[in-house]
């Protein structure tokens, strides 16, 4: 088949590889319902991750399961599935504690940017759900798989409260899910940090009950500003960046809370200075697996429509296209289709 | 009167100063009942803070209201008083969050290790009693003032919780006020990292189910060891320094909250390090007028004696050799008895 492999810096190219197939008696093989490229793609994309060499891309993903291996207990050919980019085997202490991210048997999902993908312990990562879902929830559904999930668990983390302030710095497709999650755990004041009017405006659709163009320290007066002179209980820090844990930290009262889930590059907190702020810190990548039941029952009851991050549609074949518009920020996140 | 002052490192003496006398209207003169050195303090007499010349030492105390300023309600003369080393109003947005130790108003309290203190802000700082009490009391209320405040802290921020599982790192007055905080908060296993016999022994009189005497890597194996390769979930930081606090990140489990109370010196956090690690972070400043009616009320009920902690007493006028004492680590920690 043909899948999405990553040369180098910039250089994506949809060629041939070989077919994936069961390796373990734990394994599924999937055939994506769509596909996409995350945020996180960028990194390496942009030449800020030390390279590998040529890499499959893609861990996010949703499908219909097409084989199993003989272990597999909980998922059938036949059913509609999504899973987390972590892969986990749901039984290990870190997973029962809810922290799958952290499984014993942790493995990061790849080369979901196909037609077919190999999900290794399928008992442990998939969620099938009870139908297939119409065509017309397909979106929603892949992004429960890592946006969407990250973005609840950026809330969570947070410790979103009902009638509570949250603050989300960052405006991509992660920030713009929390604002979502934000909204569903029942923050009273959303307020989304964004300069750029659709982003903003998607912000808004999503539950931002306020938005802070100024960044830096006119960032931080305005958000003051509009809590009281104290800052918000609950940040959600969705870029990773040090200006935007700076921003961050910025933003949030003593006592408050800072859910981070951008992958921090290049972020060095200093103890005395974090001890001083009092503010709670929980980061990590996201234990998706921990929500998606709960995601995708929010997905099938029409409740929440993360999938309309998506604001560009390309066929697989044009994956490159994809990671180019996101990298010029023409595009906030690329669903690609598959067929 | 006389009182204690630093010169610089390694140099306090009991000398001839002005008497404290109500500066502002929202002023309280007590007479101290008895005051105490706090392992704080030996970070200036070891020269690891910047020196600012001569200062007044001492913010632990408990003693008898003996003037009040014309603003202040909540206290009078005669009451018996404990207040927390943070002085604040009790009233602003950080207050009435809980986190006074980040109060708008907020002040460090200061020349407690004398006769008589001055202590601003009164009705926010401090908490009368309903009767005087007994002189075997003094020490337990003492160690509210700051020692068990910030023990039980590191416990809280640590969200030790029944049942569960918490580590101190520190075996300092504060770390075994952690564990005492630990035990009353109903953790059911208390692991005390401590290579001092006599330490070792205080904190299984506080509640330590295990002792942990090795450090570094070792230290951390152990205590993996003792909690079947999982690690901690609640981890009391009580020590503020590099390698404390990576002791501490080394025995949570992910998921875990570290608690750290230790002001720290020389500590760097990496923030993918910690991202990866997954642990939730509090520390700060103790809020200990947040538990203080709590705290008190336990000592008063002679549920929790904390005065334990004290190992050395002696009258005000030796505090220079009670800080030596200290120093040399031949003291856990000193009480300075007044009259």
């Amino acid at each position: 088949m043909k899948a999405t492999i990553m040369h180098g810096p910039g250089d994506v190219r949809y060629e041939t590889v070989p077919d994936p197939r069961i390796e373990k008696p734990t394994d599924a093989l999937i055939k994506l319902s769509a596909t996409c490229i995350c945020g996180s793609d960028l990194w390496p994309y942009r030449g800020l991750n030390d390279s590998k060499g040529p890499q499959h891309m893609g861990h996010e993903y949703c499908g219909v399961v097409v084989e199993v291996g003989s272990a597999v207990r909980t998922v059938k050919p036949g059913q509609f599935v999504v899973g987390s980019f972590c892969i986990s085997d749901n039984t290990c202490p870190h997973c029962a504690y809810g922290f799958h991210s952290s499984c014993e048997q942790i493995e990061y999902m790849t080369g979901a940017q196909a037609p077919y993908a190999r999900v290794p312990l399928a008992d442990g990562t998939l969620v099938a759900t009870a139908e297939m879902p119409d065509a017309d929830m397909i979106p929603h559904m892949l992004a429960a798989s890592d946006v969407l999930g990250t973005g609840w668990y950026a809330a969570v983390a947070a410790q979103v409260r009902k009638g509570g302030t949250a603050v989300v710095v960052g405006d991509g497709a992660v920030g713009l899910m929390g604002v979502l999650a934000a909204k569903e755990l029942g923050a009273e004041r959303i307020i989304a940090m964004s300069r750029h009017a659709t982003r903003q405006s998607l912000a808004r659709a999503f539950g931002a009950t306020d938005i802070v163009a100024e960044r830096g320290a006119e960032g931080i007066a305005r958000v003051k500003e509009l809590t009281g002179g104290v800052g918000a209980e609950s940040v959600l820090e969705c870029v990773g960046m040090a200006a935007s844990m700076e921003q961050a930290m910025g933003v949030c009262r003593p006592g408050g809370t800072i859910g981070y889930v951008g992958v921090p590059h290049g972020v060095t907190l200093d103890g005395q200075k974090l001890f001083f702020a009092q503010h709670r810190m929980l980061g990590g990548p996201a234990p998706v697996r921990r929500f998606l039941p709960d995601l995708m029952d929010r997905v099938l009851k029409g409740t929440i429509q993360p999938g309309k991050v998506f604001d560009l549609t390309l066929p697989l074949d044009q994956v490159a296209e994809g990671y180019k518009a996101m990298d010029e920020r023409r595009a906030i996140k690329t669903l690609l289709k598959v067929d």
